[in-house]
């Protein structure tokens, strides 16, 4: 089983992380019922266990504290007003930290600036929200950022378009992880229609 | 402004109530963009304020609790594990008081048996989860339950498939009471590909 980390900060945009958080919990209950182990353990993160005010004002408590947490095999940036998060010394020190010790690093949406602050885009292939891509170029000119995409595997890096491109870049991990076929049955599950991407 | 009122309970499903979070809070963040006024105000109701535990283990805060919160003018019940709710005598007697006075009642996924069993339709044209038509036909003979219907439009009573399709029913509700315009704007910066209902 893979332990992904979830970043949650006040102005996280929600379905950034709560698409993510449906995608792999939803693919261990359809695992589950067909006898196979729950692949993923989703854990929420933040910088101190107190209640983050999501964009909107929706309020969500961390499972866990920044270094206070179990080990993590994936760890996700997700978007949203990300202007105080990516200056902050204790996340880019987090990011750093904990992407150093996992096998994956992910960014849905604008979470990508994050990464980018923590010097993770450099000579990498990657993207953002379509309205963010122009800044994340001039804020990271060392890193391949590309319109039009999905979102991009990069083996230990994966980024996301904006918002809702979460889920469909989520389903791209099951299959990665799992297989092809628990993909397409959470995706069923969720009664939607995947925007995979296509093979590179 | 609209007063939506989204009902939380222990075991709802993420996406269920994340997904109309996010569309009807991006179409006010879209809207002020443009100098138009924000169309929703979102409110997320508990049975009480305490934290609930969504399904995956997400924690999430009501910001009121039943029967002290401004008055609603949509009501939105959410799928999930709804085995305990819809026999639960307060959440059946608070969705009957609060939809007797709002314009419009609505349901993600299986949060269609929480209308159900507060009597909301009978005589209605209705859908759900693709995997809880049958139930739900079985449970309330006296509603009309369609399959393969994205989400369906009755005037007071609007009901939605599965999970994700709560992303596509609230598109469907700012365009309804906004414009074609704001809606698809949302969908746009939300990076969705909105699966449209066909016209009725």
């Amino acid at each position: 089983m893979l332990t992904v980390g979830i970043f949650l900060f006040d102005e996280v945009e929600v379905l950034d992380f709560a698409g993510p958080f449906e995608v792999l919990s939803t693919a261990g209950r359809v695992a589950q019922r067909s006898g196979a182990e729950v692949p993923f353990r989703v854990l929420l993160i933040g910088q101190t266990q107190t209640p983050v005010r999501a964009r909107g004002g929706l309020l969500v408590t961390p499972h866990h504290a920044f270094f206070h947490h179990p080990h993590l095999d994936v760890v996700l940036i997700p978007g949203g007003d990300v202007s105080v998060v990516q200056n902050d010394a204790e996340v880019v020190r987090w990011t750093k930290a904990v992407s150093a010790t996992a096998m994956l690093t992910v960014s849905v949406c604008t979470g990508a600036f994050v990464l980018g602050a923590a010097g993770l885009l450099a000579g990498r292939r990657v993207t953002t929200h379509w309205e963010d891509v122009a800044d994340l170029r001039q804020a990271f000119p060392e890193a391949q950022v590309e319109a039009d995409q999905r979102f991009i595997d990069e083996g230990t890096l994966v980024t996301s378009a904006g918002i809702s491109a979460g889920i469909d870049m989520s389903l791209h991990l099951v299959r990665r992880f799992t297989t092809e076929d628990l993909a397409q049955r959470t995706a069923r599950q969720m009664d939607y229609a995947w925007q995979d991407a296509p093979a590179p």
